[in-house]
This record gives C-alpha cells, structure tokens and sequence, in this order.
C-alpha cells in the first residue's frame, strides 16, 4: 500500500549528480538513463563542464545529446535527490550546499561515513562539516532500510566495507563466529581506485600483476568497525588486507572468522536465507562463488562454509564495486527514499555476463 | 500499420533455442529472459540436458530455475521461432526436423549461408540439407528486412562478415570504392571461438599473445563474397586477415578500399547515413572508434575516413561478436519474422560499457 | 672444497626430462638449454614424441632443432639426473623405472611428497611405489640442502607450498607465532592449472574473473603440514584458500598467524635475514611487494609486517610458479645433487620482467 | 680477425643512459646489467635522479644498489657510448652535449631520423639541432650495419618502423611488390606508450578494448617512407594504421602488398632467407607467427605468404617493442660502434616465454 502511495507521489523524481565522470557517476548515468519516473537536471562535472558525455563516455548512447554542466549550475536548481561522486575531502565541501537545494544528498564518498576522530586519523585531514556527521545514514539498504526511508544525508558505503560488512554481519548477530581475530582478504578490480591518471594505475603496470596495499591502515578499515561494532554491540578486531588484480569491475572478499558455537553448515546457510529478504539484492550460495556471477549487476553473493578440518567459519563475498559497491546501491538508496521498491530499476538494467 | 498488426497477433510469441549451452545461447537466453512478449519452452542442449541453466552460468539468474531440456523433447513442441546454435555440420541434421514444428527456424551457425559448392569447399563436407539452401535468407536486417519478415529459415550472419558487409556495402553500392584489391583486417575476442575446452584458446595460451589464423581460408570468406556479390552486383576480390587478440567480446575491423571516385569525406559520412535509417543499428562515428563503444549492444559503430595522403577509402567497423554478431541480431529477426520493431527488446538489454 | 671437487667430477652432467611438453617442462628446456655443463639426452613426452620442440614451443629457439622423443626410448639411456614432470598418478609408474638408468630421480608431480595414507586420501588413488616414500626427500633446498646432496629420488615441492613454508619457517622456529589458527590465501596465475585442455581455463572464463577453488580440499594442504610439522614439531593447524586470478605466472600468499611473543617487526625481519642465507633464493622485502618483482625469476620474495592494531604477524610471500615453484627449483635441486652450487645456471638465466 | 681486434681494444666499453627511467632505459639496465665488457657510469633520470633503481623497477635487482643519477652529472663523465631515452623534442636539446662527452650517441627517440622538414611536419615543433642530422645514421643493423660502425650519431629505429621495414625491404628490393597501395596494419602492446600518467593508458580504459589511433598522420609515417625510399630508389605509397591492443608488450604488423612479379611463394621465403643473414636477429617463419614467438627476445619474425585467391601478398612481422623494438636495437648499435659481434649479449639475456 505505502509503497504505491509513495511511489505516486514520487513519481517524478527530480536528480542531478556531482561528479558525473568518474565511473561510479557514469554508472548512475547509466542506471538512471532508462528511468520513465526520474528526470536527470544535472550531470555537473568540474572539469568535463560543457563536454558531451558521449565524448567522454561513448557507451553512454542513451543520455548522448547532453552535456556535463557546472557544480554552480547544479547548486541553482533544486532537486529531489542529489547524488554526489567526488573525492573524499572534496564532498564536504559541496554537500551543505546541496542540502539547501535538494531533498536529500547522497554521497557516494567518505565524507560522511565515520564519527570525525575517526575520519581524521584515516582521511588525514580535518572534517568541514562535523555538525552534519550525526544526521548522515549509512546507506546500506539491508541494515537502515527504515532510517534511509527518512534521511536527509545518506553515506553511501565504501565498496570493500558492502561485501565485508554484508558477509560478516549474520554471522555476528547470531553468534556463530568469535568477534575477534577475523581476517579479511580482498580482492578488487582497478575501477576501484576511479578514473585518473596514475602510473601505477597504468595497463603496463597493473596487468600480469598483484599487490597488496595499506594492509591495516585503508580509510575502509574504520568503516568496518563503526557499522559493525553498531549493529552488533560487540568489539570487532580484524585484519583486512586489500589487494589489486588486473580486471576491470569486482571485489572477491575472502573472510576468516573462528567459530563460537557448534552450529552446522547448513544451519548457518539457512540463517543467511532467512537474514536476507527474499527481494534483497543478497543472494546466498550453496557452492564456491565465481566474481563474473555479479559482475554488472547489484547483488552481493555470499557463500558460508565450515572449514573441514579447522574450526573455522569461511565467508566468501562477491560484488560489483561500481554498482553494489557504489551506484546500483546509491540508486538503492534514492528509491528507499523517495518511497520507491528498493530494487526498482535496478534488475532492468542489470548487465549479467555470460562471457 | 502492418507492424502493429503483426505485433498483436504474434504478441505471444512462443520460442526454442536449441544449443543453448554456447556463448551464443547463453546470450540468448539473457535477451530473451525480461521479454515478456515471448514463452521459451526449450532451451535444449545436449550435453548439458537435465543441468540447471545457472549451474553453468551463474550469471543468468533470472532464468535460474528451469534447467536445459534434450533436443528431442524440444523437437516434440510446437513453436513459432526456434533458433539453432550449433557447430557448423551439426545444424544442418537438425534444422529439417524444426521446420516441422517451428513457425520460422534461425540457424545462427554457418550451414544455410552459402551456395551449395561454396559450402562444402569451405566447411569441408557435404551438405546433408542442400534442398533447403535456396529458402535460406541471410538474416542481416539492415539489407534484408522484407525478406526476412518472410521466411520460414533465416541464415543468421556471421559475426566477422557483420562487420564487414555493414562497413563495405554503402561504398560500394554508391561506388565511392573499387570492388578490387580490398584489404580486411579484423580482431577479434575470444568467444568468438565458442565455449570449448581446447589448450589453443586457453587463459595461458591467449594471454599476452596475438595471432593470425586462417589467411585466405576463413570460411566467412566466402560469406562476405555472396553476400556482397549479391548485393552490389560486383565481383568483389578482398584479403581477410583474423587475428585473435587476448579479450573477451568485440569484433574490431580495419578496412583498406582504393577510392574511385573524387567523392569527399563528408559526402562519403552523408552517404553512409542516409543508407542507414535512424532506427538502426548502426551508428556512424566522427572520431575512431574504440571496441567499449560497442560492447553489450546490438550496435554496430562505423568510422569512414579518406587517408591524408593516399587514394585509400578507410573503414573501421566494430561490433559485439555475441549480440550484433550472434544473439542479437538473431532477436531482431526473429522480431522481424514476427512483425515486431526490429529493435524490440535490444535497446532495453543494452549493457553499455562504462568501463 | 667438498663443492668445487663435486663441481669437477659432475662438470658433465648428462639429464633427461619425462613429461617435458607442459609449462613445467618447458621452463626446464629453457633453463637448461644454455647449460654448458648440462648435456640432455631425451626430453620425452608421450603425445608429443616425434614433433619438434619449437613446434610446440616457438620461443624455445635454443632448442629448437631436436624433437620430443618417446618415453620408452628415455628409459633405454642412463643419465645421471631424470626430471619427471607428468600429472600425479603417472610419475609413481615411471619412476621405478627411471632409478633403474638414473642417479638422481627429480619428480616435479605430487606423488612422493606425502606419507601413503595422506597421498591416497587427498590424491583419491592408491600408490603404485610406497617402498619409495620413505627416500624420497623434500627438494626445498632452504630446508634440506644436504639431503638433497645425497638423495636419490627428490620430491620438488608444491607451488603454493613453495611460498607458504618459507614464508611460515622462521616464524614458527623462532615460535613468534602460534602453530594454530593460521590462514593463508593464495592467489595463483594460471599456468599453475597446467597445459591441458579444459573449459574452466579457457581465456573466456578465466579474464574478468576470480574464483576460489578446494578449500580445505587441496592436495598442497597435506604437503604444507607435513614438511611444517617435521620441520618444527609443532602440530600446525591453518585454512588455505587458493584463488586462480586472471595473470598468467605467479602466486600471491598473504598470511596471517597471531603472534605468540611480543618481538618487533625490526626484530622479525631481521630473524628471516638470518634464517635464509645471503645466496639463498630468498629475499626479505621492506615493503609491500608486488607479485612482478620475482616474475621470470627464481626467486621468493617476502615480507613480514605486524599489523597496526591487532595481534597478528602477516607475512606476504610471492614467487613464479613455473620457475621456483617449479622448474627452477628443480634445477636448483639437481645442482645441489650433482655437488653444484645451487643457484648455478638460474641467476643467468633470469628473466626480470621491467614491464 | 678484425671483430676479435676490436672487440679486445673495446674490452672495457664505458656507458651512460640519460633517461634511464622508462621502459626502455629500464631494459636497456637489465640487458647492460650481465656485461662484463661494459661499465655503466651513469643511469640518469631528471624526475628519479637520487632515488635507487630499485625503488623503481623492483625486478632489477642486479642493478639494485646503484641509484639514478642526474643528467647534469652524467655530462661531466666522458663515455665510450651515451644511450638516449627521452621524449622526443628533448634528446635535440641534450645530444650535442653528450656529442662532447661520449665516442657515440645512441637516440632511442625520434629525433634524429627524419631530415628536418618532415621532422618538424609530424613533430610539431621546429628542430633544435638540424646541423647534427646529416650525419646521424639510422640504427637499423640489418641495412646500415657499416655505417653504425663509424657513425658518432645513431639514430636507433621506432618500434612499428622496425617491424614494417624489416618485412618489406626484401620484397622492395627484389621488385616482388609494387611500391604502390601497400596497406600496413600493426597491433602495439601498450609499453609501447611509454610509462606515464595518462587516464587513457590506464588498466580500467585499456582493458577489453582496442582502438586505431593517428591513423597517416602518426610520427613513424615519414620515418619508414624515409628509410624505405632512401634503400630502394622507389617512392613508397602506404597506409600505416596502429591500434593498440590489451596487452604489455609486443608489435604484430600485417601488410599487404600488390604482387608485381610471377614469383612462387618459395622463392619469396628463399629471398628472405638470403637477405638477412644467418646470425641475424630476424627470423623467417614458415608458419603464421604468434606474439609470445618473440616477446623476451631481440627478434624480429616474418612470415610471407601470397594470398591464395588474389594478387596480394601478405607479410606478418613481430617484435618485442622494448628489445628489438628499442634496447636489444641499441645493444646492438652499441656492439656494432664498439667493433663486437652486433649479438654480444643479446641471446645470452633472451628472456624466452614459455607461458
């Protein structure tokens, strides 16, 4: 009932995105193009700003004729929802200026996601908007459905945290796994460090190549442990090692955690299930996931084992960083909050790859 | 008017894919999936049958839960499209039997392309249905859109001659280019060898690695011949170089003509505009295009260009060898055989490439 | 002096390779093909006998002119080293029968790493030569140099137990980290999966992908335990997770144990600097290393680093699997058998990858 | 006799690289690095000066110690030989100095091939040393052998020149082809562009996509047509169209050509054969190469086929871009100015690729 309600009202949802060509923006280009009931006004870019997005995106046939406007021209039109896709430090900046023109701002950044000491210590900086830390809604859909359905700022999370936090926290509540000594492996395709230009980020560098960085220090590593430890009310203490291997689009994350209870593998799958709605965009598995299973779309695929001879509980998560891990969950986010079904648009423009 | 009227009573539209295990069908089943105007009853594959469809490819979960049926229990339903993906010499036992149940039979494979003596000289046996090679219509919308509205056995094109007869046939019909001395050089990815287990098309082996196969000996050779042949009257004589290089999707063709008329570069753009209609599939670029401009959609993207200094006429064309060069070409006929737009269903499914 | 004399007495080493067709026995042409103290008699290999070498393997110009011989011809000439490099199951058949003309048996496979028991449990057959096992020695030459010196039948080890113990052995010996609760993800290149012709490997499956495979399952798990729990005496319990990701050569092992003593990370590094001697094959890293900087080499790479916030050591070891993990190390192997210095003829012929 | 003469007075060859930190300067390291016969002075890089070579280019490890140094201090060594790798527009601006300091100057870049006219059309900017071209010599050791011998300037080759040049010469030379219509298309690795911060060089825009670009317009252009007109008397026509394709390193160049003359196809390959002799680093193939032939080694593979149905003949020719593409060219420019076999430590450091 209220769904639909909502969904009248909203029917004609007006956005405009800042920081529209970088990829994670290009994908909400995408994902918006086909959507009858929002109406794009800005795709603003500092410095593509008057460039046809076609010329920078040429896939984007679909929005083609238009062209990337200017952050002030956005800031004068006001919107239902503003999306934001800048650099951590950046969106700050521009956010409560967007809160004046546009019901609610979502940002894809960092910005908003950390208590500001933690913020500090990780981004390096100082925060420019502390007073709008306490209202911001960390934009996981499976754990704030209700308070993003109400937020005025929505902290769109990080893409390593989406497929730790979404494997983990079952686990956690239930108590089948020991709150410490968890180690987290990931794995993430090079769209994840955006769209610049970087010598490490080179072709000649990165392919037929692996590293590990910021191994204990990645700003993603607080984000963890703040929406953890909140939703859990337990201390999490873990490892998290973030590799890059030479693909585009993905993040394969590896989890380790002790067992705490004598729980069977089957009773932790089926508390998964039953965990996760059945319209959610968190598929459970039954076998060893492969990262092509989610690549161009917005779910999450979880696989849960028991290690064989340890006592060991495996968490094997899998997502696209650039639609779970960023635009499909920001689009996520503007539905809940315009009243919208959570998935709308979404499974449409799914982009599933069979080869 | 006719369109409409076809529309409605075709509008539920029954169809079966027989050798859906292959890239190709794969691709298939994906497009056909979100179509609500069209009832799969078969997605038949041999060695596959009994196997749940998203065991072997994950990725399609929206048909996730039926599973692959045999040929035979296809060959038992009544439908009004079936298609065929099946190695060459395989399709050709099998399509006479669709006929009688199949309202129009699609062969995307390569048995009902050519005349008789061309294909066995190229495919290197003899053809078990000859009798049904004069109905065959090449399935290539763009020069064929009235015939195939009308056939009973579509020859769905190849993926390198797609490429190459959009990229070739408005010079030559509008005779901006000599029939003579054509040089094609295309590249593509790797599903273009299909889904098969051979150490020649292995990660290891393709990797880092580029060659050239088939010289001269290419069985779309031929394919290209009659088709251009056909169409223009001419006698074509070309040299076609494939080279495989290491991804996954996209055909990348580079043609060389000798220019034989004083024609200009933005007459020749015009010409080629105007051959196609706005509706089409085929997009003429002013820039040279990259392969990502193209990948996940039904386009083909081509860029004519007169080179600075020689009497050469330039043609690079770039396609999707799984949608344009297979699947989706083979939707838009069957939209086509079934009085729909030709375009049903294609744009929406469009997995337009950000990165 | 012991190794001069040796050097002198060996300074014609004739060799055979069994099973030279594949990755392994490729980098073993290679390696040897400059030796001028190395004669090879017979580089057999069943299916490819009587094919020429650079038919195979183009690059391999050295060798190029002599052919693949038979199986049963190598076993007609006495050498004083045999390599074997045939799929675990067959080298257990040969082998018998190469300690009949060879002085040294060198088996790249699996089938004398392991006690009986272990090997028909993780290999699923019985063992054809269990009165082998108990001579056979581990050919890590970091750990058992002088057994190799006099062994007659050495078992290379393991790729990724290649980079596991020597990345764990310190560590364990000087008890800086618990023997319990270790877990260890490796990500491998996929000439690991050997030359065979397998859909799974196929480019199409391979590129823009990851998967997890065996967990807790893999044949390497009893390997790393054995040689660990002889080695320390400590009963070690740990979950290995292999990944194969989209590279052609090398493996990637990220470790994490929990620290048992409250050394520093000054104090730990400088403990492996100890441990491996300065001509070893073994560099201790400073920094986080990426998997290029040993591509083409024989050489381990490590680096240990104490996590910032928790109680665990990780510990990053990469190598190539084909050289260290494989036909390096083998040569290594031989070199230490026939009284060589073992690094003689690698350092020559790496191949350090700038790009 | 002579080599031997010259090779003992040249015994102790002293070098510097000025712009030692790219690709190529990094290959030319690793190939000085086994010398005995030569002592490498200086590695100097403005942007690197003072950081080890190690920090940069972690596989160099036999160079590891040293650091780069600055252009400025490399001036005050006198040298036997300068290498010189820097974009194209600042060698112009440090070769007359080196002029003063070392017996020969070796340019990796463009600016000393082209006679100053077409120099500055497909430059762009004007020539800053123009006095110095008519004596610079174009490194191209298997046309211009005696010149490199006595030149005090060599120009060493570009990349795509030295695959197309080396495939065609024969051909030209014995009048088998018209000079006329030759239509080249070449595939690059992407070190081909160098090591640099470009967004379109990165891993994410690079990666499953291909494009042609400066299609007759780009620099090698006039630098074949240059040295091909000046060897046959004849005014070259062609198209020269790069792509750059998804991979580190490599140059396959399909041409094609308009047979001339009634030749058998193996009279062509026995013409090949004969003009490039036999310890030559160009290789004639009797099958259609494949990449990886190459990749690692300083050889240059060509394969000539006639095309079976018409009038054309079709050369392939692959190279390593950073060895015989670059460094391995200017070792041997080097070897040949210093009076050694023009292979001296060029076989012994192939870097072969099995996989």
């Amino acid at each position: 009932m209220q769904v639909h309600f909502h969904y009248d009202i909203c029917s004609l949802i007006t956005a405009t995105i800042v920081g529209a060509s970088g990829y994670s923006g290009a994908e909400l280009l995408r994902l918006l193009a086909s959507r009858k009931d929002v109406t794009l006004l800005h795709a603003a870019a500092a410095t593509s700003a008057g460039k046809r997005i076609a010329d920078v995106y040429p896939a984007l046939d679909a929005v083609g004729d238009r062209e990337y406007t200017s952050v002030g021209s956005a800031l004068e039109d006001p919107v239902d929802v503003a999306f934001v896709e800048l650099p951590s430090g950046e969106a700050m900046h521009i956010v409560p200026k967007l809160l004046r023109i546009a019901g609610r701002v979502i940002d894809l950044g960092g910005d908003f996601r950390l208590p500001v000491h933690l913020y500090e210590q990780y981004y390096g900086h100082p925060h420019a908007a502390p007073e709008l830390l306490p209202e911001a809604v960390y934009g996981l859909p499976e754990i704030n459905h209700d308070k993003i359905a109400s937020a005025r700022l929505i902290a769109n999370p990080g893409c390593y945290p989406t497929s730790v936090i979404l494997a983990l926290l079952p686990a956690l509540q239930r108590g089948f796994i020991s709150p410490e000594n968890i180690v987290i492996n990931s794995l993430s395709g090079i769209t994840g460090a955006g769209r610049s230009a970087n010598v490490e980020l080179s072709f000649s560098e990165i392919n037929e190549n692996i590293r590990a960085y910021k191994i204990g220090t990645h700003q993603h590593v607080p984000e963890i442990a703040t929406v953890l430890n909140n939703a859990t009310g337990k201390g999490i203490s873990f490892s998290f090692v973030p590799h890059l291997v030479p693909l585009n689009r993905g993040i394969y994350t590896t989890i380790h955690a002790t067992l705490s209870s004598s729980v069977t593998e089957a009773e932790i799958a089926s508390a998964y299930r039953e965990f996760y709605p059945d319209d959610a965009f968190v598929r459970i598995a039954g076998t060893i996931p492969q990262l092509k299973n989610v690549t161009g779309t917005n779910y999450c695929e979880i696989n849960v084992r028991k290690h064989p001879t340890t006592n060991q509980l495996i968490m094997i998560s899998i997502i696209d960083n650039l639609i779970k891990g960023a635009a499909g969950q920001a689009i996520q986010n503007m539905n809940i909050a315009c009243g919208l079904p959570h998935y709308a648009g979404l499974r449409e423009k799914e982009t599933v790859h069979v080869a």
